[in-house]
């Protein structure tokens, strides 16, 4: 006997054909006499009669003896259902079983096969492929083919050529924690796993390749959150001879292509482009969610008026509208708000609801004289809520994007069908880190700076600017890129403004410079988060609902226990000891 | 200015247009007045002309600074060619060139980028962008491209999904040695890079997949040789409720698809089976060449009649015949087959060459009362070469087998063109190994033993035979595959009889163990090593040629110097020193 068609895809044109089916026991009742079982494979569940007048003793009590997850493989025929279940794909119809074997039996699961799953993260990740045996999660492995086909398809179209570069390569200081694989032949010598082919990709433009993409895996070893996995898969492409407006235009028709196959959703092109300063003064962030307003309001030219110090004497005063919200938001619920906007550097937040025409709450009484002018500025409407953050412009920025977002989900303002795209242009090339207390990349050191910029490479680096975009989509970073440096000088010349000696540049980048010797083609490129772009096509909120075999947050994976010890055989070969 | 079309892709009917090309300089030539510029990009090569008539003083001068592997962007008309050059595609055409920009220079390249190559691998590696800036190489990565797309399609059709598998995962004791990656939330625990996704894989029928494949990048801490590299690419694939015949069947279509579109081959379906043991008894080989024949025969009936104690007093006599080379082996030439002969245990190499109806050599002294025998049982003819291995089957097969293949590339009895798949069936599931003093496993410890060698797992291990097939093509084994154990009793036996305690298979395969409590399916599938099969549809000898950045013999990449150093804060976040 073979599998004759998936259960799930047995429909009305099947009845009367005698087939043979595999697959899950999901359910069994005993009903009237007859023995009704709901089997489940990849493609949906399809329900199974045993009638004990029309099969064999020995049918019968196997049927019998059937539990939950059973694997098992019947044969009959395909026949119309008295009372159809217009909620299963398969509810047309049913199958007399003649025939039916156990293929392998199954203990009690740890929880129950279904999508509304009563599971803790770690029990779900000890057992995966029980997880992954629920219909929700079967859906999303598809889906992520579906779009994985799909980006290929488009890309093989466009003459890229899909070209696999290493996964042991070499560590280098810039960027995140490498993960790191000793040499066994090299005494204290290691390999690192690659964060992206960034290097390789720029040495296959050097090599004529013209277009190049790969789905591949990268690595950081950093701290983990919902949208971070220890290894996480990127769509990779560069290309030669082409400038940034033809890289946006060819990822559009990519994102538009992944949509239409797998949403069957019509994107409007081109996406819209926001500079960097205009995404940070209005939404408080580089990846602007665009689903929603509530948009960030210099206020302090108006504000500047009352005499209130708190306003008078910041940098900037910026504010947020909560549209018809002062009546939701309680004291206590703005003291969390309060609590939340010091994560981000805010010393505090100061609110005014605006009821029946005018400012109510603790600062209302510094305003009276600016009160119109402010309701006007702000476009006012009753029962609005205003929050204020004053401070540096950096810090009143990230504070009220992070309340943006926030109260947007609180308050429901968000449309989960929306697919908001757009890309983040006019990139500064620096970011300043308290933490290494110098400027660095805000992509990576092998961006192209501006032409009308990149003498500031010798003067002030916040002035520098690169020719990167980013594509945002739903206020997550789904990719980004730009084009590259490909003159040695001009290498040199970054590596330098990022504290690089002549001779720390050399051991670390001296192929990459050595390789701008000889005709290395101007170049550019993207990188889109795979996994972040199926968690949203999804509708989830965590990259572990797409990927098969997670990490939790201690990067482990409870299932296999790994990492795990090793003999001290291995530990001998790499020559390691263990400790500090 | 933006780039028409590819330099190597303009043809006669481009004839009166005016286009843009980009790429790079091959060679320049000043003739008779004229500048004849070989413009290469990835397509090919096109000749540009520059005539001092009827270009600015600019283009002319610029013209004249160009050397090869500048980079360059030339806009002017395509023309007809005076002089037609048929061995390249472009050569009806040349380019006019009205204008010329220099986008790049370049330094003298450390070798010329043309096919014929004169420099060594170290050479080759360093500069590996040059050396895949040479068209042949290119060509390679296009093959490949065309190879991995022609198997998703197939892969797709057939609703097989790919499903990504962690990199990160935990060493297992079983099969080569594993890289190790050094965790730095858990000192002194490691993941192991993939040997194979083969448990994953597993796990994912287990979970109802049904229909899961990937090209997938998989890790060996060997040592290194012409196919093999640190790191390499699978094409994974595993199924559900299939028996071996419906997975080699699906192979089959998916190699002959592949053959059809990339190289225009009709291969006969369905391909060859052969047995383990046919195998290693006619060809001495358990991955045959059977592009040509010398097959290996049993002589020790015949020859045990003799008067010769070599032959008389060994576990087997074998011999080969070499048709019409007795000639062509000079006693120093058998002298270097014989050395050859004892790298594979063998003893000695017994020859006699016959000529004139009579046998010669050293031996042939012995032989006079079989010769006529002996002849007849070799069919001999005129002028032939005998070796004969008289030794212990094993020793005679590996050597026989080694030294048919020498001979046949020696004597160039393979013809290039042929493609000869077979199937090599009816695996031994142990392979003894005097290293380890034990049995191991043939192919993996998940291989499902056929039901009617079953038993002898607690018996004689040399009888167990597995549900196990290996895809041969040229002599090379491209892929294999079995149906794999289901069922947590005989797991757990097949553990046991690799030497696992009970203890030792928990804390190994614990989770696969208790992954078959919960309706583990029937299932199998297979691997191709897409390395090895570009190279052969290549037509090269050496896996480095279709990867982009392969590593030396010594597991290193000349260019970036990986392996390398890392900083003391990297080990020390690690928790690891150097030393033994």
């Amino acid at each position: 006997m073979k599998r004759t068609l998936y259960a799930g895809a047995v429909r009305s044109e099947n009845i009367g054909q005698t087939v043979t089916l595999t697959g899950w026991v999901s359910r069994r009742r005993d009903l009237g006499g007859l023995i009704f079982i709901d089997l489940r494979d990849r493609e949906g569940i399809m329900q199974l009669v045993i009638n004990p007048e029309n099969v064999s003793s020995e049918v019968l009590s196997t049927a019998e003896s059937l539990r939950s997850e059973f694997v098992i493989e019947v044969r009959g025929q395909v026949i119309a259902r008295s009372q159809a279940n217009d909620k299963l794909a398969t509810g047309q119809v049913e199958l007399e079983v003649a025939s039916l074997v156990v293929l392998n039996t199954a203990k009690t699961t740890p929880f129950e096969i279904k999508d509304d799953l009563e599971a803790s993260d770690d029990t779900r990740m000890r057992y995966r492929y029980l997880d992954l045996r629920r219909p929700e999660m079967l859906k999303n492995f598809k889906l992520r083919h579906n779009v994985t086909k799909s980006i290929r398809h488009y890309l093989d179209d466009l003459d890229f050529i899909d070209v696999e570069t290493p996964i042991l390569t070499k560590s280098t200081p810039e960027g995140a924690r490498d993960y790191l694989v000793p040499s066994r032949l090299s005494e204290g010598h290691f390999y690192a796993l690659p964060q992206s082919p960034q290097i390789t990709k720029q040495l296959l433009m050097n090599a004529g390749f013209d277009r190049y993409y790969q789905i591949v895996k990268c690595f950081r070893d950093e701290d983990l959150r919902g949208d971070r996995q220890p290894e996480f898969t990127q769509v990779d492409l560069e290309t030669s001879f082409l400038d940034e407006k033809d890289i946006q235009d060819l990822t559009e028709g990519l994102i538009a292509k992944v949509m239409k196959d797998t949403k069957n959703i019509d994107v409007t092109l081109p996406f819209p482009r926001m500079s960097y300063d205009d995404a940070m003064n209005q939404y408080g962030s580089d990846k602007p969610d665009t689903r929603f307003d509530m948009l960030l309001s210099d206020v302090s030219e108006v504000v500047k008026k009352a005499d209130f110090k708190v306003f008078s004497e910041a940098p900037v005063v910026k504010a947020i509208v909560v549209k018809a919200a002062a009546d939701k938001y309680s004291r206590k619920d703005i003291d969390k708000l309060t609590e939340f906007a010091k994560q981000f550097g805010a010393k505090g937040l100061a609110w005014v609801k605006f009821v029946a025409g005018e400012f109510a709450g603790p600062i209302a009484k510094f305003l009276p004289e600016i009160s119109s002018e402010l309701a006007d500025y702000l476009t006012l409407s009753d029962n609005d809520l205003v929050l204020f953050v004053a401070d540096t412009l950096d810090v009143a920025n990230a504070t009220l994007g992070a309340l943006r977002s926030r109260i947007a989900r609180e308050q429901d303002l968000i449309d989960p069908d929306k697919f908001n795209f757009l890309w983040v242009i006019d990139w500064p090339m620096f970011e300043w880190s308290d933490e290494e207390n110098r400027y660095m990349s805000a992509h990576h050191p092998f961006t192209l700076p501006t032409a009308e910029s990149a003498h500031e490479l010798e003067g002030d680096l916040s002035k520098v600017r690169a020719v990167a975009y980013d594509i945002v989509l739903n206020g997550y970073e789904l990719g980004g890129g730009s084009l590259r440096i490909n003159h040695k000088d001009l290498q040199e010349r970054m590596l330098k403004a990022l504290g690089f000696t002549a001779e720390s540049a050399q051991e670390q980048f001296g192929f990459l410079l050595e390789a701008m010797d000889y005709g290395f083609p101007p170049h550019g490129g993207l990188a889109i988060g795979l996994d972040r772009f199926i968690m949203l096509l999804a509708g989830k909120d965590n990259i572990r609902e797409v990927i098969a075999f997670p990490k939790n947050n201690k990067a482990s994976d409870p299932m296999t226990q790994a990492p795990s010890t090793v003999s001290s055989k291995q530990l001998a070969e790499l020559s390691l000891k263990i400790g500090q």
